[in-house]
């Protein structure tokens, strides 16, 4: 079935959390993504396949993400199975005063696996912890959201053959934006070059870049997008949030800085792509996106891959 | 299986979108009425069909509508469907500012049909420009919603056996009411008379008589309701809604000019149906559900038999 | 199938509601607890059946419970049907002043069996009394919760083997308690002892006392829960909560009256249960979570059982 895959020993998830991208080494994304790519396969001839009948997951959202639920669901009814969504907990058991353990204790007596987005760093680890079924983090906060990350690189290895040798090049908020330091601990299992495009004021966090300089690799930063962009394989596109700035006086200086547009494209690499976790607010020009380079909705469709892939996983059948 | 339709050629709608009434000259309603009658007969019979086992509907409402939404969960779930339901979008990643074809080209990398329920004219047609996969418009404001239409012709056609010849009553605000103005131009595409009762201020508008003259039908305006039972086959009752009034006087004044009760019912034929549209407040009296021709219920359960003959006919299979 | 239970006459809740304890005698009670222990046997084994496949529940929530229609929904999916989820009905139709009968009579024209759950007493029984299909409450304000008081008594035959003989003590909110009440309702139907902890404002009523003495049986009410513990198998705890007191001062003085801990336990026999409906704050420790004798996860489990049990009786499928 997947004759590239070394037989002997295939890493195991049944029975697992999905909590943090620091649970996936090398062997565990190559893995993770040929799951996923067979779930693409089934997906495009057969619409889905049927692994996880009989199985429901509980999807339960403490905060509003179309999309991240959306996915989830999808991915879920793809592979079969059926999903309890809940949301809007707040005005429910929850603001009788229940604590998160109570209510994941009760969501697995009638689930097999939950999903959990809620906005308290660690949330997820707290639910795992009491939980006996597969918990899968959807985003605790500014904590972790693993499944974007892993959807973000299946995406550039989908798409580009493979991470090694690339130039990724990550522009915007740098400083606040989850993803694009999910993705970076992801890619430096890979043999890449970073670059880092954004206004001083939001760099990316030293934190992240001590990870990136001690796994020996090399990385600039700039603040100029157009000089970025020709060595580019991937540019990965944030949004600058109002919602960060204190001053907004600084955030309309830096709001428009960085607009992919189709002429930037002209200076671009014929094989490149760019990406964006949406919702974008104008950090990219619509022209774009009828530009084969341009990869943020198959970016979306790869996020119910990597769930399908993740949810048969833990559940053990795949 | 459909012998009383002529073999060739067949309407397909496999891939189409459904977004407004004028899509549908008289050969494609008689064969979506062909489908929906044949979806009656199967959810009597069986309780429904595997014709869409593995498809998912994106059921998207950007205003709540409990019955419009749980007509379309219900048809595609009659079908072996899935179904992921987005309700309350406001508070998601539109209130991030996310543009509408954004948000539909992201749902329809999860799904294979989206339905959409927008309070803005033109927004089912601005999504269907953007979305690969068949929209289908469950009501854009004072625009259009179309499966309400057909659900009422079609109640016409299942209740009496055709709508030629047929005497058509409509009653209450014919002005603001999208229902009969939506019915009324698929009226036209058969041999009907048409009565139009109003109070002078709720007039049927001009644009919809050019049509009803521009084709040739006759009709009569009254402000009479009881001088024109007696004739009518159809009794097609509106609500008259508060909320279109400025002066509430004015309001006050006509908003129980008609209500149809069992004492109306005396003067009408053995033979007519009573319709509407629903929810009523007070414009048809409890007494009158017991009566064969109260047909809002029915006409209710038609509406979830024309949106599976839509699903299965935009999904390539009917 | 069931060599335990005597081959006829078994009762049939085919095409029937399920609106109060006050429906099930004894009979009815082994009836259903014998097809509960089944769903379980299935669940446990196979993660569930087909036996409502092609079946569509409408799962209506005027008002939010989490956990309760999670339950139905669990339920009615690991029986291979589908749910139409129907939450925050208040923004919809029933907000443009449409009667509950409308908006059931509307749903069964989509589904096949309804679930209510409405803050008004009584809401459920008028809902019956529109609907063809049937309808279960799932709690009508102050009034009734049938599917609680019947998997509250089908733990307690689960967990001890039967209710006979038994000493049950509650403790808690006996006032207000619905809880409580309806499992006493229940309860009189088996050779049981009960004892009632409270403060004296909190007793429990005398509407309820009168059925447990008419019954023949023996009871007793004290204050202190260190008393009762010992001779109890069954220690039925409930919240008391601050939305009853319109004196915080009085609120204050009996909040932490009763807590159940490790400690408490000690005096407690080897074979009994806790229960609790469920969401508790602070009245059973956490640290009580790993006893053995902590049932009330196990009492979630046993409701979807319940639950199933009830929704493949009603739709004649058990």
């Amino acid at each position: 079935m997947r004759p590239s895959h070394p037989p002997l020993p295939t890493p195991s998830f049944a029975g697992q959390d999905i909590l943090s991208v620091s649970q996936f080494d090398r062997t565990k994304l190559d893995y993770i993504f040929g799951v996923a790519h067979e779930m693409r396969v089934l997906v495009e001839r057969f619409g889905g396949a049927d692994l996880l009948q009989g199985k429901i997951l509980a999807n339960l959202f403490y905060e509003p993400s179309t999309r991240t639920s959306s996915s989830f669901m999808a991915a879920m009814m793809r592979l079969g199975g059926q999903v309890i969504p809940i949301n809007n907990v707040q005005y429910s058991s929850v603001s009788k005063g229940e604590s998160l353990p109570d209510t994941i204790r009760t969501l697995e007596s009638y689930a097999d696996v939950i999903v959990l987005r809620h906005p308290e760093v660690g949330a997820a680890a707290t639910a795992a912890r009491y939980a006996a079924k597969p918990v899968i983090n959807a985003g605790d906060g500014v904590g972790e959201h693993p499944t974007q990350a892993l959807l973000d690189l299946f995406t550039i290895v989908e798409e580009l053959g493979q991470a090694d040798g690339l130039t990724i090049t990550m522009v915007g908020d740098l400083k606040y934006g989850r993803t694009v330091h999910s993705l970076t601990k992801l890619l430096v299992n890979y043999n890449v070059t970073f670059r880092f495009v954004s206004p001083e004021i939001l760099r990316m966090p030293d934190d992240v870049l001590d990870v990136v300089r001690g796994t020996g690799h090399t990385y600039d930063e700039v603040e100029s997008l157009p000089d970025a962009i020709a060595a580019s394989d991937v540019l990965y596109v944030t949004r600058i949030q109002r919602e960060r700035f204190t001053d907004l006086a600084v955030y309309d200086r830096v709001k428009d800085l960085y607009v992919v547009d189709e002429e930037l494209l002209t200076q671009a690499k014929e094989q490149m792509i760019v990406m964006h976790p949406l919702p974008r607010v104008g950090e990219i020009s619509y022209g774009v996106d009828d530009d084969p380079r341009a990869a943020y909705f198959r970016q979306m469709r790869n996020g119910m891959y990597i769930r399908m892939a993740l949810l048969a996983s833990v559940l053990g059948r795949a």
